[in-house]
């Protein structure tokens, strides 16, 4: 039930995610409403299941308290779902926070981590380059960067197959002593790491790919992977609108296309790196094509065993970690 | 001397806007060169003039050290051409730390400011929005970002023309109380000015023009600043890579529009707020084109006495301003 457009478009990408690679899904919502969805699909033949529930974190409430006291709530009966072992990752398009707060509760996050993350490729530009953390957590201390750091190494060693992934911080200027305070306390940190660390980096590196793995804390995520999510929708409405000098069909396409490489929020559906199991959170405005991109992600994460990589990278960097 | 393409650009700029809108220019540097480049652009019959100077703050070279051991130092000279009355604003491509040093000490602040700040319209999609900070203050007090605001306001007011702007904190959601621990404080303060404020706004909202000042501290300001630069230049690239389906010639003027839009650094030349003085500040990058548009902005802050306007406008939210 979580997304801007649920349940309809969740709804429809399990269906698709079901059809397409057979992936079991089971949907934990209020059963008559998804039963409803279901049958518009002709999804009667499909390896989907519901598992019926009413109640859910309200907008405007802090997850953590409702969780607490409504231990029944979706996200929380879908992520425990995961620690029972009745399913193999939770995925959902609701709030950060809440699905973030519940695979906290439920899962717990691997030793060496005080703050899960969400990381991932940025841009359609940079498909080689994941930018961690894009929004989980907005206040962070210097060394909850570099286990930031270690765990988007993970995802790039094992996702994305890059062997030696290179690291940079986002900072306000390339050269050492360039950032805030917690840029410059951080880089001390990453050069004393084992990590393969290259520096700072700037914004404008970005859509360059100059490093595997850029690091930043969530607040200055959240804001970049939203700017270029309106950016790309901004380039898109004005190429489409410059019709009378060019050929529409054509610039439908180049738009769609431009989109596609700056917006974000098309494709992403990231793992909570940092959680004791597999739980993907997708993007609020996902329509179906995307929450069946989430759960291929989510499908992808067990079968390589993410969070077993994850773990033996944690204990590579050790020590560092609990400065 | 500063500024990446320095001093051809620059002296070619100082040419464009000498010859275009007759201003008077006083060129700060060694005179041998800078006489080389301005017989290279036919400039004898222009109202410039060569300052001799051979000094100046170097790469890496903290600003504030280089000023109080070097006083002799360009950006020095030409600031303090200011102080002294024999010119009426300095403009320059120079790292922005070295331009804010130079004019804090020589010119000092406004009653109100502790640290002066970088803004201006941030995207070609909304000319109406003023970001404050662009880069001038990385770590910032939530206090510090009201006077951003009030810098900002002032800014819409005067250059703008806007009568009322609207503000509004940048941060990682729209509801009070998401961002961060700064960000969830200035928002008590910034309710509780005179500010026309209207929340919070997002990335996805910059482009939209959504508020007329959008603050935030410099680093994330600077990182902005530079992805929109960065991503404006990727799209433009490959907008031109798609010569295959479309004429060519359209698609360079699409390039050229799209960068444009997206590109703050094609057109920003920002004046420092909150300084006793006009000092403007290109972009590292600029060509004659961007300087002479800096000289135009600095004039135009001369001509309509963008100062005292600031003045006026902190006095007027006066005490709040130093919790």
């Amino acid at each position: 039930m979580g997304g801007d457009f649920a349940p309809r478009e969740i709804v429809k990408g399990a269906v698709l995610a079901a059809r397409t690679d057979g992936t079991n899904i089971i949907l934990v919502g209020p059963k008559d409403r998804l039963k409803a969805e279901l049958s518009d699909c002709s999804a009667g033949s499909l390896p989907i299941t519901i598992h019926h529930n009413d109640d859910f974190i309200r907008e405007g409430e802090p997850p953590t308290i409702a969780l607490r006291q409504r231990p029944g709530v979706s996200i929380a009966v879908a992520t425990g779902l995961v620690k029972t072992g009745h399913a193999d990752a939770v995925v959902s398009m609701g709030p950060t926070g809440g699905v973030m707060a519940a695979a906290a509760l439920l899962l717990g996050t691997l030793e060496g981590v005080e703050r899960p993350v969400v990381g991932g490729p940025f841009l359609g530009f940079a498909p080689q380059t994941v930018v961690v953390d894009l929004g989980a957590t907005v206040d962070c201390k210097p060394h909850q960067l570099l286990s930031f750091a270690v765990l988007g190494c993970g995802l790039a060693r094992f996702v994305l197959g890059i062997p030696n992934p290179t690291v940079a911080l986002l900072s306000s200027g390339t050269e050492e002593g360039k950032g805030n305070r917690q840029v410059k306390e951080a880089y001390e940190l990453f050069k004393e790491s084992s990590l393969n660390f290259i520096g700072n980096v700037e914004g404008i590196d970005l859509p360059r790919g100059k490093a595997n793995v850029v690091v930043c804390d969530g607040f200055v995520g959240n804001i970049l992977f939203k700017l270029a999510e309106g950016l790309g929708a901004a380039v898109a409405d004005y190429i489409r609108s410059r019709a009378d000098s060019l050929p529409q069909a054509d610039l439908e396409n180049l738009a769609a296309e431009v989109f596609h490489l700056t917006n974000p929020g098309e494709r992403m559906g990231g793992p909570l790196l940092g959680i004791n199991g597999v739980s993907v959170v997708g993007h609020g405005r996902s329509t179906a094509k995307a929450v069946a991109g989430a759960i291929a992600i989510a499908r992808l994460c067990v079968e390589i065993d993410l969070v077993g990589g994850l773990s033996a990278e944690l204990s590579r960097v050790g020590k560092i970690l609990r400065t």
